[in-house]
């Protein structure tokens, strides 16, 4: 029998996905102290494996049956479409992906754009979905990092980006226009994995679904 | 007229990029300030826009000219192949994109690898193309960071990843087999702001290419 191999995002899920795994008797706690340096780690149980990875890496390991569960971003799965059983929602990490442009730009909706802006994101797909949709061409500026600055910059006139609480929106000057969807974190499983039950992955993904049932402020 | 803006690279080669604009007269060392959140500044003179962007970034904004000028590795350029004016080898940050597998592996050269073997990597054009130089099939696994977790997981045989020290190779007992090419910081400009000269770059470029002509110990 292998060992049942769990990727966890870094970043902004991490804190609470290890809580939620500590809630059904897994602990990932290591991965947070700050002079841990390991990205693989057992659970003291000695039962269960943990993979400190990159958000967007997460449905890879999954992808590749290197880890059987995982946790990631809506978002992720929504620009990479990966090739994994996609299994609940475990209603943390709430953000979504948004239009935004200047905040004293005249647009007060997507379809006010010029045709053939550029809108800056790191989310190309999802992006270049959504203008498709409603049938707008633009011209996709794809970038790694700081999309804000794209406006700022006069080099995009909008940026597809996800929001939070809104506070780089309104720091940098940007404002709303549309929500393209809502985003939370989700547990996802290596299809096989899931189907043939390896390693008693099924007693795990059900405790996670009943404790994400639980309102967080209770645990 | 306009205003000279400069990108500059986040990271392991904005230190040695702010010391070598200063050297030329342009101050952009406000950016390494702990209390700096601003991603644009200007330099104290008033005549120069610094950006701040993610190294991957740096040769977008040159390219669709919201960045006159901007700093980036070789390897970004190699990888993304941008529409930006190659001007000059800054000889400093140098490292090597290298196929590297695990340190007990039988492997000696890349070609020893089995057909059809996982390749991880962050720089996807330059792996395909390398093993299509060397008509080997392999299956290349896109990864955002942390490459070396995929030999360690088992997720695949070999990766291709920038190696500088060796140290991130060494801790992770993997073991260098190839190099595929050695990357240095480059100078690049806007194809058309180079024809025109505009805002003075010619002088900026030249003051840059004589100052990194200077060993840099002697600084």
């Amino acid at each position: 029998m292998t060992m049942l191999t769990i990727a966890l995002p870094k970043g902004a899920l991490l804190e609470e996905t290890i809580r939620r795994f500590q809630a059904v008797g897994i602990d990932f706690s290591a991965f947070q102290d700050s002079s841990n340096r390991q990205l693989q780690i057992e659970d003291p149980s000695g039962r269960t494996r943990g993979l400190l990875v990159r958000a967007q890496d997460v449905p890879v390991y999954v992808e590749y049956g290197q880890a059987q569960l995982g946790i990631v971003g809506y978002d992720v799965l929504r620009e990479k479409h990966p090739q994994v059983a996609h299994l609940a929602d475990l209603s943390f990490g709430d953000c979504r992906l948004s239009v935004a442009v200047k905040a004293d730009s005249p647009y007060r909706s997507a379809l006010d754009l010029p045709p053939h802006s550029r809108v800056a994101s790191k989310f190309i797909n999802c992006a270049r979905d959504y203008f498709q949709d409603i049938d707008l061409p633009v011209d996709i500026v794809p970038l790694y990092g700081s999309v804000e600055l794209g406006p700022i910059t006069g080099m995009s006139e909008a940026i597809v980006d996800l929001v939070s609480t809104g506070r780089t929106l309104r720091e940098n000057n940007l404002m709303e226009l549309e929500v393209l969807y809502h985003s939370t974190a989700r547990l996802i499983a290596h299809p096989l994995s899931y189907r043939l039950n390896v390693d008693g992955l099924g007693n795990v993904i059900e405790a996670l679904r009943q404790s994400s049932l639980v309102p967080a402020s209770v645990n």
